[in-house]
């Protein structure tokens, strides 16, 4: 076994050129999205006036299991990738493991996060389609940096819907997007039917997720030219994201190391869908069995304690159903909640392969999860961004566990970006004003009765 | 000639394993630094209330051509070293110039810029000392965020003087130093004589780096085992530093390159005098002759219009007079400048390259710097900081005049840190609030005139 270093970078060469759809070797697919009106499949052309049609194409085609990475794609991913693989040496120290943790760092890049991966790729297609704007929305900030980042690349118009909480916590990330060009409005806006309608009910919301993406598909189906893309959650998203994936099996393979353990967190589902792609592959052929745990926050429990139904992806049901875990399309995490992972909803492939029973989920408190990120800060030297920490915090406990049993596991997490924008949620913990929250059972039933009745 | 990456990457074992120190190489030394009290030569004993013996030693040995780094720093360097070789491949395409663009980018680690170099030694020599705690100033807070980082690393407590427009400018540059354990203090402050004495001069004053010293060493000296660590300006620092040129040198052997043109932003002279090392060693043994250009801000021109000539290092005038370009102790940058590099003097080993002719340096305003940055990130993707923009700006200004001559030169540059912490000043650009300012001969001549009188 080769030594491993610190930070093991993939040559260039080695940056995978093809992406893999996990679809093709499930064992049974996710149910397709419906259209709302006819509570039919969706097809091509209900999907048409939203997205571009290579998008399209990607998002239906369950059979086809390797996509060829387009040159531009892959020139402007040798800007910032291979992200490093991490052996996190300092860490297993401090917690006197045996474990070996490892972890994949897509942080290194300005947008600070995986997101970029798929960015990338949306605003290629969409610019090759002959594309004059695009649109979407943005919570926490990484997606509409990321997104921000591509266009300004490509030089495609953007504007993002940011969910007013974010605008107002987080002006920096609103600037960076306005460095590369972007139009940032504060989520709901005046600007859309949907933003009107919500401000007219609750004037001084903080704004949701589901409620930006309403906003930015409102504005793709009645703007000129203008086509909506989306950083989490979809099938060509997780195409996308499997490059983080082969990146790492392909640098474990290398180091002679395979993970008895792949741990992400789980919001929408890309970054975890795409770093758990080829292990999950491996599962499901029969050929290994990893445990494989998303981590989600205690106050924004989808899949731990979901329905698994068709519903809603936005606030304004204006999109496809899909079957998903979701707390109800209308559920909003609590105000005091201070990282990402907000989403109402989980990617249609992970609910799929967590209802079959390949995967595990759980659930954790933000105060743990800032503990965890601080002590990760203190001796990896990065500032992980609250989202990343909530995988920080599981492997940690994987690794005290292996401690305790003397086993000498492989632990492989995602580090999905960093904390520079999430500072004052950093300060809230250090200055204790923290708190938790934890729905009660009532509150979820709320919405649950809420969903849409399809059998 | 082996095809050049977009990032190109040493492996591990290729780190450094030695700091080179250019003195040793150097024809003529720059002059020894004064005991402000005897004007002589500043001896060992003058220096160890402030420093750490090990850096005294580093400080004052001008023979010694290379130390070995020891274990414990090479452990650390590893976490984030080494930093990529970039070949700016799209930004030559955008400008259209035969000329070959390299960046040398030290951003990726959290505290975003090379200053963590200095201070992982200067922190590892402390704790081997025994020293119960550290003080330091910080400007735009790079220093500062390293030290945390540091600091935290090696379990040792540090307060942090920070400039207090900086300070109040930048609260989040503050939560990172505080998320890493650091006590900041926004100077001038009350809680040392020197500062108090400011505060009744001019009680609205958004401070100075020098002040900020000033009361860093106050602090040492009356402290019980606690010593100063400054992050630019000596000796030691440069000698740290060095490693970026030296792994940079490595890289570039390895690509079949040797850059024709080699640019540093220079405030104290850190970055610069790390970069350039091992080139600069090649042009005083006469074995190549690149061109090395010092960038410095308009607002604080130390090198093009200061006086090479005995100063304090510090505004309170507590430190050993150093034979440097400076503008006066007591200078401090106009309130309208946005970035770092606002130091009164400059490093005495840049001071005396640059005096004796091995050297350019040029002064650019910050609008300029600002517009380069976003052409910058637009193209390379990466949000500079704003001191590190200097650079990027001469750069494209070389790769132009190659474009008019049509000579494919090999530019080198190094891109010290990441400005995700400068986003008011990128906004006040996008916005077109920002101003230039360059000061009067006359406003300088004031400071000149305070200069200590020394034959």
């Amino acid at each position: 076994m080769k030594k491993v270093p610190y930070r093991f970078y993939l040559s260039e060469e080695d940056i995978p050129k093809k992406w893999y759809n996990l679809r093709a070797d499930m064992k049974e697919l996710p149910e397709p999205m419906l259209n709302p009106k006819t509570l039919k499949p969706a097809t091509k052309e209900d999907l048409l006036p939203v997205f571009c049609e290579e998008l399209v194409e990607q998002e239906l085609n369950n059979e086809k299991r390797y996509y060829d990475i387009p040159k531009e794609i892959q020139d402007m991913y040798r800007i910032y990738r291979p992200s490093p693989l991490v052996r996190a040496y300092n860490l297993e120290k401090e917690l006197e493991t045996p474990a070996k943790i490892y972890y994949k760092f897509e942080g290194n890049n300005t947008s600070g996060s995986h997101k970029l991966n798929s960015a990338i790729a949306q605003v290629y297609y969409a610019k090759k389609q002959g594309v004059k704007s695009l649109t979407t929305e943005t919570g926490a900030g990484q997606w509409g940096t990321a997104l921000a980042e591509a266009c300004s690349y490509f030089n495609v118009p953007l504007t993002v819907f940011m969910v007013k909480g974010s605008y107002n916590q987080k002006p920096f990330r609103k600037s960076v997007m306005q460095t590369f060009g972007a139009n940032v409005i504060a989520s709901p806006s005046k600007t859309t039917d949907v933003g009107r309608k919500i401000l007219e009910k609750e004037p001084n919301t903080t704004g949701s997720l589901g409620c930006a993406i309403s906003e930015a598909v409102e504005k793709a189906v009645t703007g000129d030219g203008c086509k909506y893309v989306l950083g989490s959650v979809l099938n060509q998203v997780l195409l996308h994201q499997s490059i983080i994936g082969l990146e790492t099996k392909k640098a474990m393979d290398i180091l002679g190391e395979y993970p008895d353990i792949i741990i992400g967190c789980a919001g929408g589902g890309s970054n975890l869908g795409g770093l758990i792609a080829p292990y999950m592959k491996d599962k499901l052929i029969g050929k290994t069995n990893p445990r494989i745990i998303a981590v989600e926050p205690k106050s924004c429990p989808t899949l731990t304690r979901g329905k698994y139904t068709y519903d809603f992806c936005d606030t304004g049901k204006m999109t496809p159903l899909a079957k998903m875990y979701t707390l109800g399309c209308e559920f909003i995490p609590s105000s005091n909640h201070a990282g990402g992972l907000r989403y109402h909803g989980m990617s249609p492939i992970i609910s799929k392969l967590y209802y079959d029973g390949y995967m595990e989920a759980t659930a954790v408190e933000q105060t743990e999860v800032f503990k965890a990120a601080i002590l990760f800060a203190k001796k990896e030297t990065i500032l992980a961004a609250p989202e990343s920490a909530h995988a920080i915090k599981v492997a940690i406990d994987e690794a005290i566990k292996c401690k305790e049993t003397g086993e000498r596991k492989t632990i492989l997490f995602g580090l999905t970006g960093t904390g520079y924008f999430d500072l004052s949620a950093y300060s809230s913990y250090i200055e204790k004003t923290m708190t938790d929250y934890i729905p009660k059972d009532d509150e979820l039933k709320k919405y649950f009765n809420e969903l849409p009745k399809i059998l």
